[in-house]
């Protein structure tokens, strides 16, 4: 008999993530019914959205309720199956839970099958050609299509999303500026991902060089980040210019109250647009287009890669501290074979 | 020899604005060179952007330097000219400044000429006319187009834009909700300028009101105050609504700093542009499109004229204190004949 671990949201967390505010709860896994499938979870994927849903704030999804199996989306591997869609050895993402095991049914919220044999690590697929990638995609083609000559500002630029966000920038033949916490990070964005120039945050005169590395003022900016970053990004706009509100991550531990100003917009005569990858209902094209970029090498991919259901409360925080590069992902099963 | 007043910027503001803020300077009008017109100033129009001009604030104009004669936009006649683009006789609208008197010239700042014989008086030239309404216009069909069957909440809707913004609204087929101060500000929009619904700000349940006003949601704010009430707007939107961001009046007479919040963005994917009327090079479709909307009765416009060049330091104020309505004027010079 097979048994599933759960983390389950006991608490909502103030600050930081707790590991105590979280039940880690073992059952037995049922037996699948007619229309269902079982599939065990490789990899979770660590997102800024996850901190969100454990708060009560407005948010695009109704909040984890407590005693609820912490949201969160994941890859795995459909290892029994009694459905009409899903088939045993089936690689799916999707809203998997931080859990062991998900039961996926033929009626309920969708899994997305990956296809076999893609060549690229599984990793991979859960970011820069997952969700992670998938939203840099969208915000640069659809929400603020960023043109040639242009000049992009990418925040969290070594995260998962920003780092592919800047690289498709560069694909797309803008000058590209990342801003990023630290001049490790800042010489791999240039270094390694080909950015024109970077932008450490933490450094004391990082509004100087952002002014520097923007000399034709800034026509797209690729937002993550809020607070003072986006501040300084946004008077750097040019009249017109458009934002692709992707995160808002300073804020997500914060019990403050935001304190952005929208008089910006006005000013400056912003295009400001709120996106989620969520909403796209057929994310082939942004799927294919981001495996043949990893393959050929336009797009480098990097993961962080952290070991045990257990420890995704403490993991989550990384994404706050700025202690890790690319996509952050917790192994939360291996497979056989 | 023609005597000019002017008020000249002594010190900024702080809060509301103080006769003692400004000189009042007494100056004799020089002699015009060729490529000279001489402007007599009939009326001021009274604008929240003035406050904001009298601040250092970042914004889209450089602010008025202390010593300066106050910027503003206003109507008068050609009384003097040697120009080849200024007749004597023409009624013009630009920024003549707060003053009895201003030179144009043929290469400096351009005034608008306004087409003789209209039918149309000169106050509502200046309001729902002039820039006022033009700002109406573009936000709702460049910025904004609002759709029949939609629903538009426009605030600060019984002032010179606001009103000017839900009558375009109704001829454009959408149910349309003000929210303005008072009740009888909302019986207003309601019985004489045919919106669907009113919500009165100051009233305690004003945003359950807002709620039932909007049971669809909202598709397009038309945003002209900021602060809770477009806070409460945001959160009725519909997903993927837009915002017509034109002005944020609740923030400029504070000295605090904003307390926006961009995460509403993400969570209902708005599309969020700020605008300014001045952008638009070239009015006058949108001029003669409110003139045939004022002369078919279609839109209904709305003066609140005061009299007197030295007053307009207070009598700006009455923008911020809600006790009046329409287009907000100040007279300060009569024409002879």
């Amino acid at each position: 008999m097979l048994i599933n671990r759960q983390l389950r949201l006991k608490k909502r967390p103030e600050g930081l993530v707790q590991r105590e505010d979280f039940d880690l709860v073992e059952s037995s896994v049922p037996a699948l019914s007619d229309g269902q499938a079982l599939i065990q979870v490789l990899y979770l994927s660590m997102d800024p959205t996850n901190r969100v849903w454990m708060t009560d704030k407005p948010q695009y999804m109704p909040p984890v309720a407590i005693g609820e199996t912490m949201r969160g989306l994941g890859l795995g591997r459909v290892v029994a199956s009694r459905s009409k869609k899903y088939a045993e050895g089936d690689l799916v993402q999707g809203l998997v839970g931080w859990q062991n095991y998900v039961i996926a049914s033929d009626e309920g919220t969708p899994f997305t099958r990956l296809p076999a044999q893609s060549g690229i690590p599984l990793p991979t697929l859960l970011g820069a050609c997952g969700f992670s990638g998938m939203t840099a995609y969208y915000g640069l083609t659809d929400i603020a299509p960023v043109q040639p000559g242009e000049t992009l500002v990418v925040s969290a630029a070594a995260g998962s999303v920003g780092s592919v966000a800047g690289q498709i920038g560069k694909i797309r033949g803008a000058r590209v500026v990342g801003i990023a916490g630290g001049p490790e990070k800042c010489r791999y964005l240039i270094d390694e991902l080909g950015f024109d120039a970077a932008v450490d945050y933490k450094a004391d005169d990082w509004k100087n060089e952002l002014a520097k590395a923007t000399p034709d003022g800034v026509h797209v900016n690729f937002e993550n980040v809020g607070g003072p970053v986006m501040r300084a990004v946004l008077q750097r706009m040019v009249l017109g210019g458009r934002v692709a509100l992707c995160g808002l991550i300073a804020g997500y531990n914060s019990a403050e109250k935001p304190a952005d100003d929208y008089s910006i917009i006005i000013v400056k005569r912003l295009i400001v647009r709120g996106f989620l990858a969520f909403d796209y209902a057929e994310p082939e094209r942004a799927a294919r287009d981001l495996a043949n970029w990893v393959r050929e090498g336009r797009i480098k991919a990097e993961e962080t890669v952290e070991d045990g259901l257990e420890n995704a409360p403490v993991v989550l925080n990384r994404l706050f501290d700025g202690s890790h590069r690319g996509k952050l992902l917790l192994r939360v099963g291996v497979e056989e074979g």
